[in-house]
């Protein structure tokens, strides 16, 4: 299948390999879909929400807690980033209540798989208890079953948890064995002072829990939150289904780390959406060997990244299945 | 203006600055319109098409010239990566025979602004006459000025001229005063040996003809093309007319060198799509100290790269638009 999908990439009228990534990223799909006339269904981006017990306080994150369940409702309005960016792409958004702090009135876009409210604070003890964790990855599996039973074949993630860019830095430090310092952002905007301080405050935490790196169910148990956990097992039902995965930025990729450790093929599923400014982002993509899509300096969240990205994924579906060839536009190849 | 549009796009529901280029751009098209609420209307690529007098013996390109009459042809059929990326992004095509080796037969998206049957060939003399490099720019603006009556304000540049990365590269290195070798690249495909070989029949085409590098119409009649010319002239009017100017790659860019050179205020109304693969673009961007929003390693000219670009350019100003505010949507911000 390779090399027949290689062959027809190679026939379309433009000189060889001048449409650059997108060309690999035709391949990449076409090997997903096994197919060589490859279909993009009910694209769908999929924001998981949940609090983090550190957020409390207010010392890791400029926000107050209360945004998460605010943005949520932002998200169920319309009037979010996300929205914009899914709307004008022709994608579907589904939004999960991962465990948001809050009760949330139902909503025909809300899914309500809310594990707790809020994780707990791992300053004291593992922001889940692993029966939390299971319960969190099922959910996920199950949000992604029922995506692909609608006919959805391409999902992309997006988060939404004040606090969360601090987990995604605690799993990425004991995940890939790199200092705590080497992992740690500005989040939604924190200064320099501020980041010293997160930095400061997750190096105890590591401290605290030595969780093995080997061990990366119990550093996603450990670190939080819900809706990490829920995404990393949605990315690994989307790789068993042979789904496209779009992922987003920092802590999206902190889910596929832990989800590419329980199951490395995941990664062939994965579209590298964008190269978010969280610091330490770059970092995580070098380990999966990702080239990104985009590079626009974004750093949002909520999936605005896999959003934005999309087209471009439809781009490389388009010219695979629309392009004329040499031969059928009568057009002289290479002298 | 430019502070109202700004508070806009930082009341919006996300950290400041947390959108990245997407907010420089959203700013960027407000300021064109000279609105809060931008629109962008009736979004057209056009596509200019010529041939050049060295391309005739294949020294510098490894494609036959009638490949620039062909993929016309294709452009016209909607068979083309251009085609495709347009139609998916909801951009109309136009293509103009600028001077190309054929006669074509009428065609509703073919415009006819034939300067001559080719360039000639700057071995020998200047690949225009005064008066053709006039013509075409004339030609140029009265195709965007027919473009805008039809309620256009956005337009996109292509070309497709066998050969033209050669003119692209002499009006580099003579407006910028560089080595030529600094300016060569691979075009459609050319191997190192065919690198050197094109680096050295350019430089002596240098040689011969020393025009100084403050004389850009100069320096575009000698090294041509007629495409380059008439993309020059059409990027002037668009910018007369206040439209949003969609650059492209390599040889869109020399034009808009050109450009640039005559009426400096042209590069407020670009929007920088992409950093082709061909050498030598980079560095024009650096010079234009342009941040491209994509790099994806393309190097197919049409416009490919505009195109693909495009949807960027909507969601900036969708989400000026459209995107809640903190006061509208009751999310508290930073603490």
């Amino acid at each position: 299948m390779k090399s027949l999908l290689q062959k027809k990439i190679d026939m379309k009228t433009k000189p060889l390999g001048a449409l650059g990534q997108l060309e690999e990223l035709a391949l990449k799909v076409g090997l997903i879909q096994h197919s060589l006339e490859p279909v993009l269904k009910n694209p769908t981006m999929v924001i998981f929400a949940g609090d983090h017990g550190i957020a409390a306080d207010g010392e890791v994150n400029p926000f107050p807690q209360e945004v998460t369940w605010q943005m949520v409702h932002n998200f169920l309005s319309g009037g979010a980033a996300i929205n914009v960016f899914a709307r004008q792409n022709g994608m579907a958004v589904k939004v999960v209540d991962a465990g948001v702090k809050h009760d949330f009135q139902p909503h025909p876009n809300l899914i309500d798989a809310k594990i707790a409210m809020g994780t707990n604070n791992y300053l004291h003890e593992p922001a889940m208890t692993e029966a939390q964790c299971d319960a969190a990855i099922e959910a996920g599996q199950k949000i992604i079953e029922d995506l692909h039973a609608d006919g959805c074949n391409v999902v992309g993630f997006g988060e939404m948890g004040i606090g969360n860019t601090s987990s995604a830095a605690l799993i990425m430090s004991a995940l890939l064995n790199l200092p705590i310092s080497e992992c740690v952002g500005r989040g939604t905007g924190l200064d320099a002072k501020g980041v010293t301080k997160k930095a400061e405050i997750l190096g105890l935490v590591m401290q605290k829990h030595q969780v093995s790196s080997n061990d990366p169910l119990t550093v996603l148990q450990t670190y939080g939150g819900f809706e990490i956990a829920m995404i990393c097992g949605a990315m690994l039902k989307a790789a068993e289904l042979r789904m496209v995965i779009l992922n987003d930025g920092f802590i999206v990729s902190s889910a596929l780390l832990v989800a590419s450790r329980l199951l490395v093929e995941v990664l062939d599923f994965c579209v590298f959406c964008h190269s978010s400014s969280e610091y330490g982002h770059q970092k995580m993509l070098d380990y999966f060997e990702a080239e990104p899509l985009l590079g626009l300096g974004l750093r949002l969240g909520e999936g605005t990244g896999a959003a934005l990205a999309y087209p471009l994924v439809e781009a490389a579906v388009n010219f695979l299945n629309e392009m004329a060839s040499f031969e059928s536009a009568g057009v002289s190849g290479e002298g």
